[in-house]
């Protein structure tokens, strides 16, 4: 899966109900030796581990593939790198790098490419795992109102959420500081001011300031951020009261969010992290039985 | 297991049994998916490598944690980290980190937290396994005269196997340096000259001169602290005869001891690492067997 | 697997024979919890990553070792640190260094030491996998026609091949820059003008620049290097029809070979890489079974 929009709404919905029977407890193991390797060129802890367990739940074998380490440090490309892992008999390569849209490069390979993150540009499965996350609580996407604040441009979460819930039928709203407005964002949703959009919204998403994508040091003091466009106490108490909070995490605490909120009553960031091991399983397993290769299931 | 003194000699005893089994040939296996991650924030090999064979003998998946490319290199904090990998459904995380009494910041976590030596702390896997090593060798260590030499202040190894020692009946000496005194220690054993100690101790325990954590150069030559304080030939000889020689290793050879003497008869050197992993098999079974996990337990 | 000299002929052509089964779909699995370590102390992507595939396949259990994050940064030696292995209970350790025949150093070692590349020393398993990739075109090296063209001098590769190739029966041809002729190859083979080469031979393998074994900066421009010693389209032209493309890869594009020529109809680089894992299954499988392991074999 390397864009969700070259994916059928029919899948995604597929997916999604896959990866909330892996919720319910399902087990899908994949039989025979498969071979997934996780490329990761940015720093990760969520997205590379929840991976590496979804592919060890459907019975993956997981290839330990370090890029400094690798023969890209002797000057190889990434496509070159592809094939061979390609070769040597990797079905999945799933890719986290800096470069937007570095995929483009790699339109060659034989081998399964699942995009986890491509600079500023997407970020599917965290689309899928937040979409699940939504359902679990509204039980559909449809007509729902869904907030996206902060750094929208640097954004790939928000790119691939924004796009997702557009196209399962919920209006979309964005806000966050005016330098970090992004034009392109205009045909998925409408920006509104921060307390306004509280008030308005079912789902609140906050979203990590990407202090590493910023050209310049970003001018802000941590508490100055909070105060103007982070969720403080005073927001969240005007949110409606069925309405939840997300953030794709690592949170800066303080600064996007109020610490105490990280785990309070309208939290869903912890549960996100935790579907994110399901909605990756269902990926994985959607792109392999395209493939043609079989799973197993059972009841746990 | 974060603390030892937080468990009861009954259980230590069980552990150490347990231990002894798997030594012996048995094999256990745990029941369903239960993943395991080592987040190793200092340089190890017997304890990360030892810890990651013991939960693959187990059965256990472990999930690849490098604490250079997560998320921490972004600013998240261990808590976050380790709830995050709670979230994702690891059950147990073995740590090992350089500062001291880390794991107090993580005391809401619900995954098992295994204390693989924090800073100048303690290091209890350490302690099991060397109180298994002296058990194979004395059949109890109730009543031994064990001699805890070198960097005492600085060493976690010192702390947690002095504890152990003198709570299961050994009567506990400490040697080394002066500058490396630790007032601290006088509550579990003594301390006495390094040419008195050797001739009185049934264990003699070597420590690893802790370079890392001395704040200034440390000021001897190799040869010079040999002479001093190190095991030389000459010391090893006034040993009484049943006396085993016991470090956790790495070794600095020709510092703590005569090179020529690591794998002499006495030594247990590599015993001990050999024994590392059936005591870190015991200890992570008897906290998943707490936690309700059931094992598939056979002989080899 | 340290070195191809100290392994009878036989021996060799029954891993051939057995590393052709696994291309053909032969799938055998060791008994018991064995464990292998990959020491990787250069950066490698095909032969690190082709020797985990090949002990996963073989059920190996496989740990996850990283020098840099290990006791040698303590200043551990690479001896303690195997001896350290092996008490843990590690079978097979897959080492490479950039010192040439590093592995003097570890002969007291128990545990099998298969050698990934000792600096400009050997590659023995390069050679095996390589053998198997000609076996496969022509039936058999006797009699063969092979040229190794390139970075002969700094090449682990070409010394390998070129042994094993002699050995089996092959004339070997060897060009390339005056300043890396080899005087010690002379007793495997002879050297001879490129354009002349190309002509003759059945076999064309190529050499990557290695840059990073170079005392002083490598002064060719690319392009130069290509039309002087490299494989452009004029010099393909003019080989035999039968006669194939062979590189251990990582290639350097447009320097060592016109980069269209990379999957041309007669290169069998990629082809290499599959046999690899393949290659290097019979080679860790030759190597247990001599230590009285068991496998159990059966076909796909």
């Amino acid at each position: 899966m390397i864009k969700l929009s070259r994916i059928s709404t029919d899948s995604i919905e597929k997916i999604l109900q896959e990866a909330q029977q892996f919720v319910d407890g399902k087990i899908s193991k994949i039989k025979g030796d498969v071979f997934a390797a996780n490329l990761f060129f940015e720093n990760s802890t969520r997205t590379k581990t929840s991976f590496e367990v979804a592919e060890k739940k459907l019975g993956l074998k997981v290839i330990d593939f370090e890029a400094d380490k690798s023969s890209i440090a002797k000057g190889e490309t990434l496509l070159d790198t592809i094939k061979t892992l390609e070769a040597i008999g990797v079905e999945v390569a799933v890719i986290r790098h800096s470069e937007k849209r570095y995929y483009d490069a790699l339109k060659d390979a034989k081998l399964s490419i699942i995009n986890a993150g491509d600079g500023v540009g997407s970020h599917p499965s965290q689309a899928i795992l937040d979409a699940l996350t939504i359902i679990q609580e509204f039980g559909k996407i449809e007509g729902l109102k869904i907030g996206i604040v902060g750094d929208v441009k640097h954004s790939r979460v928000a790119n691939s959420d924004a796009g997702l819930f557009r196209r399962l039928g919920a209006k979309v709203y964005f806000s966050g500081p005016e330098f970090w407005f992004d034009e392109g964002m205009l045909v998925n949703g409408t920006y509104m001011q921060f307390d306004d959009l509280v008030k308005e919204v079912d789902v609140l998403i906050l979203l990590r300031i990407q202090h590493e994508r910023h050209e310049r040091n970003f001018s802000f003091k941590p508490e100055d951020y909070l105060k103007k466009f982070g969720l403080t106490k005073e927001r969240e108490a005007k949110m409606k009261p069925t309405s939840i909070i997300m953030h794709p995490a690592p949170i800066n605490r303080g600064v996007e969010i109020d610490s105490e909120l990280v785990e309070c009553e309208r939290s869903r960031i912890f549960k996100q992290m935790q579907n994110g091991v399901f909605a990756r399983m269902a990926i994985l397993k959607y792109d392999l039985e395209n493939k043609g290769f079989e799973f197993i299931d059972s009841k746990n």
